[in-house]
């Protein structure tokens, strides 16, 4: 027989009974019943319960045994009474009685128990955490995680993609966030850098010629902490392709999001139908580029129906250039009560407050109630309620001003609202294209133009659209997609072509020599015949957080660092050695000195 | 119609003729016969022959391309005529005559020509990286690395292995090679460090009740340059198992291994057999302990021969302990001018000669040739040859002395000798696991005992064989993978005990404290209910260097390191800002300030 164990602890069952078998597992529960002792024996793939009574020679061993000790046990396989079949697991119908066992890893005392996963601190979770993985919710997390990168590298593969390493010692990209830096030693003074993502290196195998590349990649910035994303890093599904244009990038990722979300979303249905959504209408509609899909709620100008109005703060309003009335409809939402709670939450958020109007029949027909209907008067009140189509029991909010001042706000009370009136679907994932982002905008003190997202993406229109007279009216062929309110991919059409590059950059202030500083290695590429080419990158991290409804980044990484980016487990960073540092040709400076 | 294309490059035959089609690529040849143009058209998928004379409207731009522009073109597919059909390509029935093109991408004057690939330094080659990898050797290189990776993935998922992914950002591990640090700047004056392996982390793992986990890792090792390895990183297939034995291990990797040989081997055989040789057995029969198995000759010791004979050298060496004479048998290796050959290779590897015998027939039957049968007599000389199982043709090599002493000079002669004879048969591969390492070995000088090679394997015999009297009689459950001579994988049962542990350091002449302060983490995680376990790791870069029959790693890497540790493509690494080496509390310290 095998040193340790003939079947997992998930293999038996009533067609065992009667044979001799050999388990090992951990001791996830010990009880003792009258003199009898059941163990519940837990390994990777389940649970099968082990016992012993005084006429076992194994029994004053088993006695000494307590919780998460790792033992082995010989034993035979035995019928439960029927009326004792625990039909939650496999192995249910039987239980071992114990012959033999040994102690192949004893415990101390448990800073953190697994049976039932009681609340622990999170700082004893990530010291202990090869204590915290052994409980059922995490490990079943990361072999989520597991399973959900191995799926998404089969479905690349099955779209022709191949996989590619590319490094992640490398050169440091003045881009975007900060680098985590590695000194070197056979070049002192010099530093590498860890990648912020392959952006280069992906666009570098386009001119390689490699026509479909993808990759589970690491990705690190030396951000400061934030408590759903990892300090240190994060890896992303990064794709990239070439003689592409924006439709084919989305034809290519559709079905492998899509495949996922169906394969592990135990169930929750899956939209199937996802609509590109301008970056303009994505801020109108839902006050965000990020939205969320299953609040049916769609915001609207409502400006025509306050102009020249009664209620003078927004007729006054509306005189000034730039602003609008913005409704946010309210459906199931008419009740002063609400509304006024509504009210109170735009003034947390550091408005004035969110005048609305709400619809009710107190047994004389469809009346409009609330001060804005009162000032406005029953004709626009009534065209507001048909723009919106809204009916007796519902509500509508209204907010004014220049959008950028009041956009964010209203998103989010388009989510409490959503959520508050139980509008919004939890149990479901819905998709959005978030489509023609600006490409650049103008710091409204300054007046200074600059790139709004990413630098390297072609403009809509090429060399031409450069040229026109507004930058900000400028479109790039660069997108987004949204699930359930996330950013789950970002992505863009690549400016493989070094002039418009040079022009692009030029309008946001950068001269040539500034670019071929920053990004030479990259543009100095294109200049041996670049192929066209575009792509995205998906946040793994995200995607499992969604498929596991978990709201903490850590419940989805095996050996994550606490916020304060420290490795409590393994305990680092830590002080190098004098000849670490000397090796390096560093100094570190002391806090004081700075 | 598609922007870029209807079809690859790849794609086209005799079916598609009289249909437009529309291809891009990059012109990998262009030709002029007699006023009509000639491209060979490329993509990643292949090459499609393209064609305009003055009749096209394209003509005159097709005239302007160069060599690696990329283009787009439209064009009818034509049938070649029979004899101009080209049979070495999927698309030499056919040719598109040009009626439309657009230049996607134009290219500088080439630094590095693709088509042909002519010889070029490593210098250029690396600097233009994007425009070598065009190149079909190194192109296929980098597919073939892909697909093996991939492969490896699925027979390891076949196995019921599953993919973790262990943090890149780590705990500085005082042990073995030199650390990346990475300066933390959340916590000024302290380092993270980047994995010289995941071993830590991955028995973790399996404390944390994960049954069976691989990864294909990235490894980072500050190392001093060398041939035949990446001086930042390398990748790994990393393993680990619970409850398991050396042969469980064996059982698992071998079948991955065999059928990545046969499905990436292009034919070459693979030995089935894989012999389970002692690490010293191996280093007698071989000279190594990574021995090439397609060499047949194995050595033998041959001391009682010489004994007390006439060759007094030899006589008087084995009157000294610890001495030996260990013979090459060089099978048709049977004439003085080979015999002088190797005697004066092993004067240059430093030794004061090697002496021979050679067995002829010069008409007179069966006769030994050389100095040393003269030394010892025909009866001595007989009992070699009946003992080393030679005959007319043959001849054997002698070196006598403190084993340590010429065992690898003695290696070294084996596989020239084998080479030179042609008895090494190259083209196939074959593989030996190389057990029973000794635990520890002592230091000839200062007579101080130190582990032989990993500390954390577990002693055959455990905590009882420790009290051996000499600790170098210890052997480890550790094992090694050759294949041609090469190390492919190493691992072992691990030592998941503490009490054994600490003793297992003590001989070595570590305290209890000194190993809880180097390995605590993982020291105190095997005191809460650590299961036993094993594992290996097995080199990516090596198994694709022997698959593609290539010397140099960075022909399998797509953007390697210079042996300088520099990328000449990008740029690293560089000269920090001093805002970075602020926000890093360090200082560089000039050379000559050391």
């Amino acid at each position: 027989m095998h040193s340790y164990r003939s079947h997992t602890c998930a293999d038996l069952n009533a067609k065992h009974v009667g044979e001799n078998v050999r388990l090992s597992g951990w001791v996830h529960r010990v009880r003792d019943h009258g003199g009898i002792l059941f163990i519940d024996l837990r390994d990777h793939y389940g649970i099968t319960q082990v016992l012993a009574d005084p006429d076992s020679p194994a029994f004053s061993e088993l006695e000494k045994v307590r919780s998460e000790w790792c033992i082995r046990i010989d034993g035979e396989v035995k019928a439960r009474a029927p009326e004792l079949v625990n039909k939650n697991i496999p192995t249910g119908e039987v239980e071992i009685f114990v012959r033999d066992m040994e102690v192949l890893g004893a415990s101390k005392e448990l800073p953190l128990q697994v049976f039932d996963e009681p609340d622990f601190p999170e700082e004893t979770r990530l010291k202990y955490r090869f204590l915290d993985l052994r409980r059922e919710t995490l490990h079943n997390n990361i072999i989520l995680r597991s399973n959900v990168v191995k799926s998404i590298r089969n479905r690349m593969d099955g779209q022709g993609f191949n996989e590619f390493q590319t490094p992640i010692i490398t050169a440091s990209s003045p881009e975007g966030a900060r680098d985590f830096l590695v000194p070197s030693r056979l070049h002192p003074g010099k530093f590498y850098a860890l990648p912020q993502a392959p952006q280069q290196f992906k666009q570098m195998i386009m001119v390689a010629g490699f026509d479909k590349y993808f990759q589970i990649a690491p990705c690190f910035r030396d951000e400061d902490p934030r408590a759903d994303r990892s300090p240190t890093d994060f890896y992303q599904l990064d794709l990239e392709m070439s003689f592409v244009n924006q439709q084919d990038v989305f034809d290519t990722i559709e079905p492998v999001i899509k495949g996922i979300f169906e394969e592990f979303g135990k169930g929750r249905p899956v939209a199937q139908d996802w609509p590109q959504i301008s970056y303009k209408d994505s801020a109108l509609w839902y006050g965000t580029d990020k939205p969320d899909l299953r609040n049916p709620i769609k915001m609207q100008v409502v400006s025509e129906h306050f102009a020249g109005s009664g209620f003078a703060i927004f007729a006054k309003l509306l005189e000034n250039e730039g602003t609008e009335i913005r409704a946010i409809p309210a459906p199931k939402g008419g009740s002063r009560k609400f509304c006024d709670r509504m009210n109170k939450f735009a003034q947390q958020e550091g408005l004035p407050g969110m005048g609305y109007i709400f619809w009710r029949d107190q047994g004389e027909g469809m009346e409009a109630a609330g001060p804005l209907a009162k000032n406005i008067g029953p004709e626009r009140t009534e065209a507001i309620r048909q723009q919106l189509g809204l009916e007796v029991g519902d509500a509508a909010f209204f907010l004014g001003g220049k959008p950028a001042a009041f956009e964010s706000v209203a998103g989010r009370a388009r989510t409490v609202i959503g959520e508050e009136l139980e509008l919004t679907d939890k149990d479901s994932f819905k998709f959005a294209w978030i489509v023609d982002f600006p490409m650049y905008e103008r710091d409204p003190e300054s007046g200074k133009v600059d790139f709004s997202h990413n630098p390297f993406s072609m403009p809509q229109g090429g060399m031409e659209a450069l040229s026109a007279e507004d930058p900000e009216t400028i479109l790039g062929y660069q997108y987004d997609l949204a699930c359930n309110g996330y950013e789950l991919i970002s992505g863009a059409i690549r400016n493989h072509q070094p002039e418009i590059m040079y022009k692009a950059f030029e309008i946001a202030g950068y001269p040539k020599e500034e670019v071929e500083k920053r990004f030479g290695g990259m543009v100095n590429a294109f200049t041996y015949g670049a192929p066209p080419h575009g792509g995205c990158a998906a946040g793994i991290d995200r995607i499992v957080m969604l498929l596991a409804d978990e709201s903490n980044i850590r419940q989805v990484i095996m050996f994550p660092m606490n916020q304060r980016a420290e490795d409590l487990m393994l305990g680092g960073p830590s002080e190098p050695t004098n000849e670490q540092l000397r090796e390096l040709h560093l100094r570190v400076i002391p806090a004081e000195d700075k």
